[in-house]
């Protein structure tokens, strides 16, 4: 990080991860074009999870290079009269591989626990009928920087 | 896109990059490690604009390759008893270039003009004092996808 002023201690990383409601995944195809879509995800005992459907291009692109980059974003305020903005933010870098059977239903109850809390058994039966259907991801993580602005 | 079914027409995927606050920048190192990064943006006549510090990761990045894919998110609600989320997205895919002098100041006027339309005096002078500390990078669309689930 090019401005050590406003790197965030590892807790308050570690809490703008846990907060956020989806992430960024960045990852890049074999002939050099990054790409990044917007992911719900779970982040547990310094992992990350996402799931997604059995085919598409973020598949793809790890099939490829499984290196990957997760943006979180957390609280922003515009600050107009000062031409700039208030945020917080998480860069997350890894390497994101795919897991199944017991991990893969850890991952989809680790989702199924952040988003919906309240819905938990009605949750347990939806991945029974569905979760053949997806895919479960993990993202190793290698390092993770947190950055802040609060003026 | 793999669902067709939930891609937006082009008007509403520019309407979508009009309002975001933020995009995530991604781009890729030289030797394959994908990175994405929340900046702020002004789009305008199918370009996209947005300023950096005169050294850092991206502009790394941007060296060694200048093929993006730039992320804006818009509205997002979480749909806990359908495990699912509502959500508009738009993906871009282009190259960044610096651009310079004329160009430049545009850029830096037409982020002016988004994020602090009731500051564009002050905000003139802001960029003549501080202009040089910034760089500023245009990206040319070379495809863009706008994405929605609202049910």
């Amino acid at each position: 990080m090019r401005r050590a002023d406003r790197a965030t201690s590892e807790n308050e990383a570690k809490e703008i991860l846990q907060a956020g409601e989806y992430g960024i995944l960045s990852t890049v195809s074999v002939d050099g074009q990054p790409y990044g879509v917007p992911v719900s995800y779970a982040y547990t005992d310094d992992v990350l999870y996402f799931h997604c459907a059995v085919e598409g291009h973020k598949l793809d692109n790890l099939n490829g290079n499984n290196r990957v980059s997760f943006c979180v974003v957390g609280q922003t305020q515009l600050l107009p009269d000062k031409f700039a903005t208030n945020y917080e933010s998480v860069i997350v870098f890894g390497k994101a591989c795919e897991v199944r059977e017991t991990e893969k239903h850890q991952g989809l109850l680790e989702l199924l626990k952040k988003y919906s809390p309240e819905f938990l058994e009605k949750g347990r039966h939806y991945i029974e009928n569905t979760g053949g259907q997806a895919r479960v991801y993990k993202i190793m993580i290698e390092s993770m920087t947190g950055k802040a602005r609060r003026k």
